[in-house]
């Protein structure tokens, strides 16, 4: 009897369970194109309404990970543990950029595979972009040749890695199968484990800025993801830190390196510095550099302190074809023609922003996408003077507005004055920078 | 803003009814091709799960009708209401083949949009192609020619006939989404009101032989039918008849036809004469032609008895171009080269037939079709000696197959004898011909 594919995705539709056999014949189609756009999209369907299974999400995600190359490294010539990080994305989340050097640096070896922007979200890949000559398109021989030559490389997912996930992922966007979690799960855990690592430190975020605006829906895509790696036997844990504003205060490509090489010297925003420090002690922790959170939040610190990160982090750029030029002198990176500043129309304190809308700034600047085949410009941007909390004067300024077209310009200004809350007093409540930490049983 | 079918797609799958526009708009995107095959599925799908209301039902139907050519009679050179009947499906169903010239017969017009076999059950089309020369591939222009000359016409849809569900339902087969009754529906139902039509009888079919093996099933999508051919302005009835066991004594092309003469000559097995008595009936009715089911039933039985509904057969064939030698002389139609009897192995009653069993055996002879591409052989088929409560001795033939290839009639013969179930004595309740009769406003 020959596979037919119908008869999986009908399975799935009555809520069955599927088999490792039909989860691999059903990913094997997708990859050699004897599924169809249309029982992919179907499959995806079925999944988003009856969810799958521990089992089905370790075979789905194993399936789409063998579908292209998987990256086995040879212990011989690469010392120390391969650790990862993946974020589910928000406004101003900049971490990787810290977070590779910094880990590399305390001897983990970060074979980082990221993604683009899209929507209101920023991505790795267009922040490093930013960096005239760096080059994210490197075949899988000169991804392994740098991580060895430094201890991290980042690039993009290219046709080798994971073609089924590929496949599947474009279909998501156009057919409303966006937000399942469990092809959310097996989708970065597809592309994470084809990068052969023994851990992976996973921030979903959670807040108006983040895709899982819901803590709960953070908590459970968390614990799909914890759970599937643990299965596939790799160290886990995931935190769930906010996104209800922007991290840091810079948003837009070339402006978040500046924020980047901020932290990488020891300054910066405290929200965006303090959780690298978090993440990296994470990071340590699963690769066994270190037995307590607060010695890896040390290690962390030193290891910025000393100038071994930032000199890391040069040595990644140099590498990879970045112009060390503009690290050294920030100044150089790319910058808009225009600024202009967002006055606040009453005094008070900021109670909330509505980061979503700030990310969305960023887009009609032109420093991100709405759609995936849009070119981003890496100069414009936002600086952000006040975050929840501050206190603010009538026509003191909330933000700087970096843009090159000045009908661009204005109609991001007026999103941003409509994003942020100016209340009497200041929220009663702060929301923390890491809501929770969900291990897995390898991350003690 | 841009229409987007991903939003359109989400609506759904959220469970939110649509809007006419929606829909209008979705439609016209999946006739033109910007909707694409992953698109159109993942709205199948979440229409599957979600359901849609009869605002909603009768905006997808008029939309997929209006896709393409609707047919609109002048009634200066067409006299007489234009009255149709469509059946779900099943085995041995010639009904159409005898109700077509029955219901020109009696003055009305019915214009036959039809299709072709697919898994167990049989096709009006391939069942008219047994008649040698017999051309259902006929321009809207000949269409209308040969239903103002005699009355009725029978052809396939044709590319021009609602293209939009041509492309949905070629993809339902495919993604699992063949069982929505929304999809059915609309399908069915946009398919016959492109015909232009006043009234419609639905005979909807439920039993082991059924696409609706549940009556509770038929009679939804008999009600969701009725009800949205209603709000569109036709005169609708359903009637659910058994498919517990084929229709009639004759499965396979050209034997179907053979049975079909032999109810024109006012012979035939008795249930389906008997169904096709009460299915012309309500045609008459909904036509206006007679005021009680027993009066229409007269009407067709001297229609019959008269020899002006195989008049009017005849009459059909010649101008659709179909051989009357072998209307005269059916012994002339295809035959196949061989036959053999399937003997019962003991005495008793056959107590059930597993209709779909013997559907599937007509398929494997080469009779029907297992994938749409696969191409029909006329001849083949199997006649039936005997039928649910009939007594039976052992090795008294339970029906002869009539095939082509020696492997193919010992298989289908292995499959009929397992396809009855002999019993010590009769079943205690037969199944009524016609289970329910579901009105419409319009079906007095």
């Amino acid at each position: 009897m020959a596979f037919l594919p119908q008869e999986i995705i009908r399975a799935k539709r009555d809520g069955g369970r599927l088999s490792d056999a039909d989860i691999e014949q059903f990913v094997k189609g997708l990859t050699d194109g004897s599924v169809g756009d249309g029982q992919a999209a179907a499959f995806a369907m079925a999944t988003f309404f009856k969810g799958m299974d521990i089992d089905e999400r370790v075979a789905l995600t194993r399936a789409m990970s063998q579908s292209g190359s998987t990256m086995q490294w040879d212990r011989a010539d690469l010392h120390g543990p391969l650790v990862d990080k993946h974020s589910t994305g928000g406004v101003g989340d900049k971490t990787s950029l810290v977070l590779a050097p910094v880990a590399a640096a305390g001897g983990l070896l970060v074979p980082m595979i990221s993604g683009r922007g899209l929507g209101h979200t920023g991505g790795t890949l267009d922040k490093l972009e930013a960096i005239p000559g760096f080059n994210v398109n490197l075949p899988v021989s000169e991804f392994r040749r740098i991580l060895g030559a430094c201890g991290c490389c980042m690039i993009g997912q290219t046709a080798e890695i994971a073609p089924a996930d590929r496949k599947i992922y474009a279909l998501r966007d156009v057919t409303a199968t966006v937000e399942s979690p469990y092809l959310i799960c097996a989708s970065i855990m597809s592309k994470k484990l084809a990068e052969g690592i023994n851990g992976l430190v996973l921030d979903v975020k959670t807040g108006s800025g983040a895709f899982m605006k819901d803590e709960k829906d953070a908590m459970f895509l968390a614990e799909l993801m914890v759970e599937t790696g643990e299965r596939m036997g790799k160290s886990m844990v995931a935190l769930i830190t906010d996104m209800d504003q922007p991290l840091g205060r810079y948003v837009g490509n070339a402006l978040e390196v500046v924020e980047v090489l901020e932290v990488l010297r020891g300054e910066g925003s405290d929200d965006l510095r303090e959780l690298c420090l978090e993440l990296s002690a994470w990071m340590f922790q699963l690769g066994g550099k270190t037995q307590t959170i607060e010695a890896g939040k040390m290690l962390a610190k030193e290891l910025i302190g000393s100038g071994k990160a930032l000199d890391k982090f040069r040595e990644m750029v140099k590498l990879q074809g970045g112009d060390l030029d503009t690290i050294d002198h920030p100044e150089k990176l790319p910058r808009p023609k225009h600024s202009l500043e967002v006055l606040s129309t009453k005094a008070g304190f900021v109670s909330a922003i509505e980061c979503e809308a700030v990310g969305t700034a960023c887009v009609v600047l032109g420093g991100g996408r709405e759609k995936k085949e849009d070119s981003v410009d890496p100069g414009v941007g936002i600086v952000l003077h006040k975050k929840v909390g501050d206190a603010i004067r009538a026509d003191e300024s909330i933000c700087t507005v970096h843009y090159n077209a000045d009908a661009l310009g204005e109609r991001a200004k007026d999103m941003l004055l409509r994003s942020y809350h100016i209340a009497d007093a200041p929220p009663v409540e702060r929301r923390p920078l890491v809501h929770r930490v969900i291990r897995g049983s390898g991350a003690k």
